[in-house]
C-alpha cells in the first residue's frame, strides 16, 4: 500500500474567496492508483485553510462574512505591531479553521455528501499563488 | 496493511443535539482486523460536524450555545434569500467545526482522555439521519 | 507500511499558552524509518488543542486572545453549574478548536510552510502536563 503525493496549484483573488477544489481533488486520486482510502488535504502557509461547504453563490458570501464577525479585520492585533503586514487577522482566522482536511474516497470516487464541497479559504489580504498538499494513502 | 471501511447510521433529533458515537466508533475497530492504526471519520454532509467533548449535561448545553452566539440563527444569510430553507447558519457553523475527525488507537482500543468522547453535532433545523463514515488504517 | 506509534510530552503553564512542537514532531519522524507519509497527531483530553500558526511573539497574544473573545472565561456555563472547576469555557474552546491536526511529510520533512508551525493550545486554567499522541503512517 504506497503514498501517492500530488500538489494542487490555484491562483485566489481576495480574502474570503471560497475556491471550490472538488475536481481537482477527484482528478488526483483518478491518476493514482489507489482504489480505497483517505485523501489527506494540508495548506502549507498561515493565512489559507481548508474545509467543506456546500458551495454556492450565497454561502460564498456568508462564510467569509461570519468569519469577519468573528475575527475582525478592524480589531487590535499585536502581529501588526510588529509586522505591519496588515494580516493579523488573517492568520488568526487561519489558526482557527485550520490548515488539514482529510476526505474518504472508495473506488476512486470521494464520499462526499451531494451538496458538499471541497473548498481553499483564502484568509490573506491579497490575492496569493496557492499549493495544497494531497497525500493519498489506501490500497 | 489493509483499509477496513465502514458507516455508523444515527437518527438525531434537532439542532445543536450532540450524540456520543464513541462506543459505535470502538465496536467497529473492534470487528474489524486492523490492531494499530488511526480511525478517520467522516460526515458526508454540509450540516453536520465531528468533533471530541467531554460528554456530560453541562456541556451538551454549553457547546451549541456557544456556536448559536458565534453564528446566531437570526442572522442575515444570503444562503436564505436564496434557498428559503431556514438553515444558513447551520451551513457557516458545520464549515466551521469541520466534517473531519481522527482518533489514533492501539490494540484496538481508541487513545481518548479519560473524560473525552467523539461526538456528532447536528446543525440542521431538523430531526435527521446521518451516517458517519469511518475508513480504518493501520497494521 | 508500518505505523509508528510516539508520544511527545510537554508542561504547560496557562491557559491560552501556544507550545511551539513542530521541532519535537520533525524528530520523532526523523526517528522512525517512514521516509514519506503523514502524521497524525492528537490530545487525549478535553481541554487541549492542536493547529498551526506563524509562532511568532504578536499572534501567541492574538490567537488565544481572540478564543477569549469568542468563548469568554466570564460567561455562563451549565458545566460550572455541576462540576464548579472554573473550565466550561476551557472545554467548549477545545471542542471548537479540536484535538486532531495532520502534517504531510516528504524525506521526513514536514511539509510546513515557511512561515507555519504545529502549536499545543493549552485551553486549561491551570498548568497542565500533557501528552501529544503521534501515529506515524506512510512508506
Amino acid at each position: 500500500m504506497p503514498v501517492e503525493s500530488r500538489a494542487l496549484a490555484l491562483q485566489t483573488r481576495k480574502e474570503g474567496e471560497l475556491v471550490d477544489i472538488t475536481g481537482k481533488v477527484e482528478a488526483a486520486i483518478q491518476a493514482g492508483k489507489i482504489e480505497n482510502g483517505v485523501a489527506f488535504l494540508f495548506v502549507p502557509g498561515s493565512t489559507g485553510a481548508l474545509t467543506t461547504i456546500e458551495y454556492e453563490p450565497g454561502l460564498a458570501v456568508d462564510f467569509p462574512k461570519a468569519l469577519e464577525k468573528l475575527v475582525p479585520a478592524k480589531g487590535s492585533y499585536e502581529h501588526e505591531e510588529r509586522w505591519h503586514d496588515g494580516n493579523g487577522h488573517s492568520h488568526v482566522k487561519a489558526s482557527l479553521l485550520g490548515p488539514d482536511l482529510f476526505v474518504p474516497f472508495q473506488k476512486k470516487k470521494l464520499m462526499l455528501g451531494t451538496w458538499q464541497q471541497v473548498v481553499f479559504v483564502e484568509m490573506d489580504v491579497r490575492p496569493r499563488s496557492r499549493t495544497v498538499i494531497i497525500q493519498v494513502i489506501g490500497e
